[in-house]
């Protein structure tokens, strides 16, 4: 198929490369700045322009990876193209695109992509369109770049993205939070590796909550106290550190 | 080298099996339970025992491999033995070992251990002992069982332990309660795994601090707003959600 690429960032370039890989032709990558889209194009070997009057009407799919608040004026602005028109964010309903076409829907990557290549077949895809027929074709796209395709409407995208906010966005942050310690207390962060991708890579096997560990849910209060002390001058890591530990307790009694 | 493990939970399966693998000897194994010891030791090919006076008294190493609290009672009760006593705590001064002999140590694996079998080498190992010779055996023993060795006096390793409970335990728990909204909410779990790993995998390569994204860091009120509305039924994560979507707003502004 033929694929226009609107946007220039990290999904753009993840999923411009990925429909190429899959032996579709991006024909067309469009940016507010020229500068921005040149260098995709050119590693696509297509064409880059930042006026969309100048873009092409007859691919097959458009897909708009911009942010979710560029979508709407996006959508508004573009000529009358005769492909289907998709969206590629979580907690974007599919209908902001009916101002633009009749045939639109959404390919949502639920990835934390970067610039950088990364495995692009096992990125799942999440797949709505404006009716069955658009619909099929995104999945049948979707099939072609990854091996993990899966439907899902405006509802059930958004509980997606929410969780991924907090599996992904927060356990971010409860790293960066834990570097920052270890950088101020000359500890070594990066003998936590091993544990912090061991706590990931056994969801493959166990269900969390039966891994649960740690002093929180031993009810251990000399440990907590301990480390509450260790992390008097760490007043925000200290703050969440009681939260958390709370709630372990709270959900364990509750199971 | 001769050793004797003491206890027959997570850590004790790990540390006999990893030292039995790196060429040592592993002569017995203690638990308050023969039933408990005797599956270890067998599969160890040596004796159980739930006895202290049976104990082996010229051993090389005894690993007290037992929950925090109980160390200091089993030190205490140890017969006197010819060789170096070492517990696995992180979160355990060293000292309340020195009842029990004059040569003691720590042997703390920085990992989430289980009864099933795990890459034992890529363990990091922490280490301390009562004087410099003693350290010296415990690294040597240390190094032939893992590629991860480090010295660590018991602040050193009550830092990490408390940014372990963090970046392991707390996440962990995000996990945990992730996958119950999903429960909930009819959601597929599993379509969050490569997420989760690659969010994890990443900080090989990158401060997390650099790859925040998410609604939070974007300052996106709106998702935010869509967020807590699909969390309504889940106040407890609804709550989380609020409190680590401002801290990730904290660290963002200070930085």
């Amino acid at each position: 198929m033929q694929v226009v690429v609107l946007g220039t960032g990290n999904v753009a370039y993840a999923l411009g490369r990925a429909a190429q890989a899959a032996g579709h032709q991006v024909v067309q990558v469009y940016g507010r700045h020229l500068a921005a889209a040149a260098p995709l194009a050119a590693e696509l070997h297509c064409t880059a322009t930042d006026q969309l009057t100048q873009l092409y009407t007859n691919a097959s799919i458009y897909l708009l990876a911009v942010s979710d608040n560029a979508i709407p004026l996006l959508a508004a602005n573009l000529p009358q193209v005769e492909g289907i028109v998709a969206h590629t964010a979580g907690a974007v309903p599919v209908q902001v695109l009916e101002v633009a076409t009749t045939r639109y829907g959404v390919l949502y990557p639920l990835q934390s992509l970067r610039k950088e290549k990364q495995d692009y077949a096992s990125i799942p895809l999440l797949v709505d369109g404006s009716d069955a027929g658009t619909k099929s074709i995104l999945v049948g796209f979707a099939q072609s770049i990854s091996k993990l395709v899966a439907e899902a409407d405006d509802a059930y995208r958004l509980k997606l993205h929410t969780a991924a906010v907090v599996a992904s966005n927060f356990t971010n942050h409860l790293y960066a939070l834990t570097e920052a310690f270890c950088q101020n207390e000359a500890v070594n962060f990066q003998l936590l590796s091993p544990l912090i991708e061991e706590t990931a890579f056994r969801l493959r096997q166990f269900h969390p909550a039966n891994v649960q560990t740690g002093p929180a849910i031993r009810g251990d209060e000399a440990t907590i106290y301990r480390h509450l002390q260790v992390l008097n001058n760490h007043p925000q890591l200290q703050y969440l550190y009681q939260i958390l530990t709370q709630s372990i307790q709270t959900m364990n009694h509750e199971r």
